[in-house]
Order: structure tokens, then C-alpha cells, then sequence
């Protein structure tokens, strides 16, 4: 049997799949921890593809990588979780292993890609994709195609700036919606309100995660209300800018913090989308959903790469 | 002769351009105001589309409208500044006249088609075209296809938040980059500011004019410089966004402000660019450069998309 190999390869776990070329059903997958204290990455990447794949043939491999990445030169450029990965060749570490076709992407744009092929965004042409986690990544469809441009870097919604002198972001920026809207904006604010004196039931713990920040929510603390209020106000502005340009007639949220803080940012988010929005036109029709594919999105994308590239109607079929 | 007859129709102007279908050369062009006390502007326009052409057989109409556009359907949504031109059904009243296919487009978005197919953006498949004159506006090409969006509302770059709470924008919105950087934008900085008190040469006249902050500015003056270096850093942070999301290799300036006082504001705007994105991997390689088509722009993207239409290869043998 030919096999598709897909990874998606983030800072904290490794996944492999294998689907079947012909059907596109799922042969085999499997996952472990990216860190090990004997093995490099790619080593544990290399040796988990032959776990995975014990006996099929290997079609091609496409991998979804947590980093900014030259798909075409399949190098990459930076990837600020997984240890050495800069200017990386990966996929010429991969072909000396396996002699196959290889297609790798960034992982939150192979999401968008997924959601669009297998997932909430099934027949919309201009889709938007937002993960709200540890940070804020993004992909979108424009026109039936993955948003990649001149170099494959567009799609990096994460790092709009929304209040030029606001916090400082992970990137070494300021007022990037990631730095006020994602899980770390959100914990940073709430620590910097409690050492200023907030009053919140937050302050007596010793250590603060977005879970106790969300009960503190559902149970009417102030403080964590307002930090959502807020990650929502920022994020409806962020879209209203993407709105405006992309005119998308879906928006998908992925990501641990839409998930499970979702309730709590998302009726913030539309008022001060609505109030961003020069034409209630770019709001008829949107729909506003969440991730369909959970946890697999990345292994999805890289999948929906590989079927974009050898049995582009193969989908319509299943 | 068989032509294709392109207009673009602003609030100030009606422009139109008879050319010949198989060579593409211009055939007639003439131009009038849009606003008249006895005529309509779809009377004029109209009229104007017989005097231009005269004699030769129309093969298809395009327009460039100052406007939000339902092109597929060819209802102009809202044209603030084309008087009853709202939710107007502007494609079937032409045909009305003329019984050939009528295409139609935003004239921002369509000087992006006109930049990438006879401009400053020949050879660049994903460009981004910003024109800085009244208002802000703009046009992008993505992977070779005009970005129109779901419903063609894409493209809409002059409406992004750069300052939540910042000045009223056209709009009835605030913080918008239009409300800053654009021509309105500067001369209401100004007036603001020395009603403040502010000291400026521009004080002492009655009226100020673009022309007047550009010449304050040259000439020292502390208040217009200041001016022109916030319209440029605003500018930095919304080209920044933008950059992030597009990953053009290009980018093309149009209109009043860009072309008069682009020396001003360009130098604090690249700044500000390169201070706010997030690898410079985004700007090797990036041009940043004026517009070539001038005044002609909606017209020749007009043209653009009747060749995008009817004879795409046409283009690469002239």
C-alpha cells in the first residue's frame, strides 16, 4: 500500500500519521515529546516516520512546522521552539533518509489550509483561521488558495500591531494583538494588575494559569473579567483589519484559549468588531465558528498539502 | 474597429477611454466633471461613453468606481461621493444603453490590477498598492489574482486601526490610519494643534492647504514636520500589519499626498516599518516605490480587467 507521511512537528510533541494514498484513510499514527535529552529533534522526528510507516511504501511527506519556514527551499528560517532549528535544512536531513517527494508549511497556515479541506471551512473561498494559545498564529484562503506570499511568510496575523507602545510581545515588539490577547497577554496583564495593587481572588495564589484566570471569570472576579473584556475588545479590532482586507465569509478559532476561554472573549470581540467595521456588508453572511479539527489540525493540513498536490479532486470524492 | 471602452468615475471626474481591442492602443479619451446641475452622473457617464466612441463596435465596458461595489452583480453599494449612488444598479442601466458585458470594480483595487499589469508591479505576483491623497485606499494582488474578498469588499487597507481611540476617520470610526496619515488626516492634525497653541508659520493663514504644511515643512517649520513624521510612522505600523499578513515583494504609492509630500513621510515611515516587523526577512528584497500610471490608473485598471477577461496572454506580446 502507498502511504502519505504527515508531521506536524510543534515545541512540545512530535505527531506522524500515515494515510493511505488511494483512500485517504488513517493507517497508522503516533506521538511523543519533541525535547529528549539523548536525541536530537530530527533524529526523534526521522526515527517516529519509520515507527509509524513499518511496511508501506512512502508516497511523499508533508510536514506542518511551529516556525517561520522557505517552504519552497524547504528550509527553516527560524523556529523558536524546537531547539537548533534556524536556517535548517530539513528537508534535505529528511530526503537523506527518505528518497520521496517533501512539502512542509508553517503550521498555523497548514491549519487555515485543514479547516478549509477537511474541517469548519468546507466550500467558503475566503476562510480566516486564528489560533489563540501560548501566542497568536494565523492562516487564511484567499480565492481557493493558501495565503503564502512572495516569500511564504504572509499569513502572520499574530503580530498586528493594535496599540503602537502597548505590551511587549514575544516577538521583542510592542502591541502586537498576541501580546494582549493570548494566553500569555492575558496572564502578563493579570499579574501586572495584581502588583499594582488590583484587588482580585487571583492575588492569593502562588502561581496563576489561564485555567484559575477562567474560573475566577465563571465565578464574577472582576479583574478576570476585564482581562477577558480586553483580550476580546483588541482581538475585534485585530479582525475588523483583517475583515477589511480579506472580506472572508468565515472566521475559525483554534487554540487552547478560544476553546476554553472562548465564552468568556467572544461577546467583547463582536461588539468591537461591530463597531470597528466600516460596512455592516463585511459582516452579512460571516460566520464566526470554532476549529472543527482540534488537536489534528496540524496533521490535516499537511495532509490537505499533499492531496492539494497529487489527487486534487480526491476530495470531493470522500 | 472592435474597442474596449474603460471609465473611471470619481467624485471629481468622469474619465473615458476607448482602446482597441486586438492591439490594446488608446483609440479616444476624453474627461468631465461628475457633478452637473442638469444631468445625473450615469446621464453623463452615459453620454460621454457615445462621444468617445464614436464609430467603432464596443466589445465589452469596465469601470473603476470611487466605491464600495457589489461587482458580480454590478450594484454600487455606497459611493459617498457620486450623488444617488447608493445601492445603485449601475451595471444594468448600462446595459440599458449598451447590450455588451460590463464589468466593475473599486478604482483602488483596480489600480492594483493597472500597477501589476502595465506598472511599477510588472513581474511581482504578490503586490500590495496603497494611494495616500483625501482618503487612504488600496488594492492587492496575491498570488497573481486581484484580492477581492467573498464578496469583493477586500482590499480595504485606509479603514486598519493603528490607534484605538485615535482621531474620527472619515468613517464615523476612530484610529483609523486614513485618519492620520492621509491629506484630511495631516490638515486636521495641524488646525488642531495651533488652535492649541501650537506655534507654526501656518498660523498666520487663514485657509491651509496640503501644499502649504508640504512648503512649511521644507522650509523648517517645527509643527509640519512633526506632522508629516507621525503620518509616516502610523504609516510604518500599518505597512507593517499588512506586510505580515501579505508578504508582497512590492509595494506602490498612488495619489496626491504620496507624489507631492512622499519625502516627508517616507523616510519615518520606513523607519517605523522596520521597527515594528517581525523578521527583516520580510524586507529583503521588498520594493518600495511610486506609483507609474499617475492620473491613469483607473482607467488602465479598468483595461486590466477587461484583458484579465478577454485576451489575458494579449498583454505579454505588447
Amino acid at each position: 500500500m502507498d502511504v502519505f507521511i504527515v508531521s506536524d512537528v510543534g515545541g512540545t510533541q512530535i505527531r506522524v500519521a500515515a494515510y493511505a494514498v488511494d483512500s485517504l484513510e488513517l493507517v497508522n499514527q503516533k506521538k511523543i515529546p519533541t525535547k529528549s535529552k539523548n536525541q536530537l529533534p530530527i533524529e526523534r522526528l526521522i526515527s517516529l516516520i519509520k515507527e509509524v510507516n513499518a511496511d508501506s511504501s512512502i508516497k511523499a511527506i508533508a510536514l506542518a512546522v511551529a516556525g517561520y519556514l522557505d517552504s519552497d527551499a524547504g528550509i527553516v528560517i527560524e523556529a523558536p521552539n524546537i531547539r537548533g532549528w534556524n536556517n535548517y535544512p530539513l528537508k534535505d536531513l529528511l530526503n537523506n533518509e527518505f528518497s520521496v517527494p517533501i512539502f512542509m508549511g508553517n503550521d498555523a497556515n497548514l491549519a487555515a489550509l485543514a479547516e478549509w479541506k477537511f474541517g469548519a471551512g468546507i466550500g467558503h473561498s475566503n476562510l480566516l483561521y486564528l489560533t489563540v494559545s501560548t501566542g497568536i498564529g494565523g492562516g487564511a484562503i484567499v480565492n481557493n488558495q493558501l495565503l503564502l506570499g512572495a516569500k511564504g511568510l504572509g499569513g502572520e496575523f499574530g503580530h498586528t500591531t493594535v496599540l503602537p507602545d502597548g505590551p511587549l510581545c514575544g516577538c521583542g515588539k510592542h502591541g502586537h494583538i498576541e501580546a494582549i490577547s493570548s494566553g500569555t497577554g492575558i496572564l502578563k496583564y493579570v499579574q501586572e494588575q495584581i502588583s499594582q495593587g488590583k484587588s482580585s481572588s487571583l492575588s492569593a495564589l502562588e502561581k496563576i494559569s489561564g485555567k484559575d484566570i477562567s474560573q475566577a471569570a465563571r465565578q464574577g472576579d472582576s479583574l478576570a473579567i476585564e482581562v477577558y473584556q480586553r483580550a476580546g475588545f483588541f482581538l475585534g479590532i485585530a479582525l475588523a483589519n483583517f475583515v477589511h482586507i480579506l472580506n472572508p465569509s468565515i472566521i475559525i478559532f483554534g487554540g487552547g484559549v478560544a476553546s476554553s476561554a472562548g465564552d468568556l472573549i467572544f461577546e467583547s470581540m463582536r461588539n468591537s468588531l461591530q463597531n470597528s467595521i466600516i460596512s455592516p456588508a463585511y459582516l452579512d453572511n460571516l460566520s464566526i465558528t470554532n476549529s472543527r479539527l482540534g488537536d489534528e489540525v496540524g496533521l490535516k493540513g499537511a495532509l490537505a498539502l499533499l492531496v492539494t498536490q497529487f489527487s486534487p479532486n480526491l476530495i470531493e470524492q470522500i
